[in-house]
């Protein structure tokens, strides 16, 4: 199982891809897809429409999970989130791959072990559970890996219960 | 020349399509992209984009427009509308579709001449512009037609500058 973990901005789209081995995670790569204030907002969904895309062919990624729900209080905020968020969602969805959607404080909770942790706890528990030499930077990539370890989590959990009720 | 106006909405996207007609406009078609809250994101999101692809190629759009800024309070509204606005707008920039991006005070200063007219106002002088024996329904397509409409002065304007100042 390959998944590809998405935190979604406008000038910066975090993406992580893991793959599952014997029941731990390894990582495969992770980067930012940047753009810019002097693009056309056309120009900077594409760009980030593209990136996905190419992402999820390159590694095969059979999952994909994007972080859901804006938790700021910022309109102008939320609407280019929402535009970002929604050309990332797109690659996913015409390509096919199944895509897992949670709200940050699961992420959190899932990563952590609580949903109101800092970012530098995030950062250092992605590190952890993937067995990196280095915390990944930039940020976006860090949070992208806790959003597709997450899903993978809430992959294995699923199928341990699968097992759980067949046996 | 031929325009696509777009009115983004997540459970509506109102669409409508205009030729240039020796300096009038005439309506080609309008209509509505409709998405239901039981979908996934990812299902709506798609719905909207290929939606959208279809209307620009089915008419050889050469030109789409599309409304700009969230004029809302509400964060959550906003991150939604962004999400569908980012579909529609991903549609027109895969298919090579140049856009313009006009505010709603803009459009109505256009269409029917200030720019707090309420949305009566603004299907009425859409359908007298237009020539049609009837309200465009929903107000949907109306606005997406105004969307149009405003697009097309813009575009008509700055060749009767270019004109007057090759003259």
């Amino acid at each position: 199982m390959v998944i590809v973990g998405i935190d979604p901005g406008l000038a910066h789209t975090g993406w992580g891809v893991i793959r599952s081995d014997d029941r731990t995670w390894q990582t495969c790569a992770y980067g930012c897809i940047d753009t810019h204030a002097s693009q056309s907002m056309a120009e900077r969904l594409r760009a980030i429409y593209e990136g996905v895309s190419e992402v999820i062919t390159c590694y095969h990624a059979t999952h994909a999970a994007i972080e859901d729900v804006f938790s700021g209080n910022n309109v102008r905020t939320a609407f280019s989130l929402g535009q970002a968020r929604g050309s990332a969602l797109l690659a996913c969805s015409l390509l096919e791959t199944e895509v897992g959607e949670y709200p940050p404080n699961t992420i959190k909770q899932h990563v952590v072990g609580h949903g109101h942790a800092d970012k530098e706890q995030v950062s250092y528990m992605v590190q952890m559970l993937l067995g990196l030499d280095h915390v990944p930077q930039p940020d976006h990539c860090s949070d992208a890996l806790a959003i597709a370890l997450t899903h993978g989590f809430m992959l294995s959990r699923n199928d341990l219960l699968k097992e759980e009720c067949l046996s």
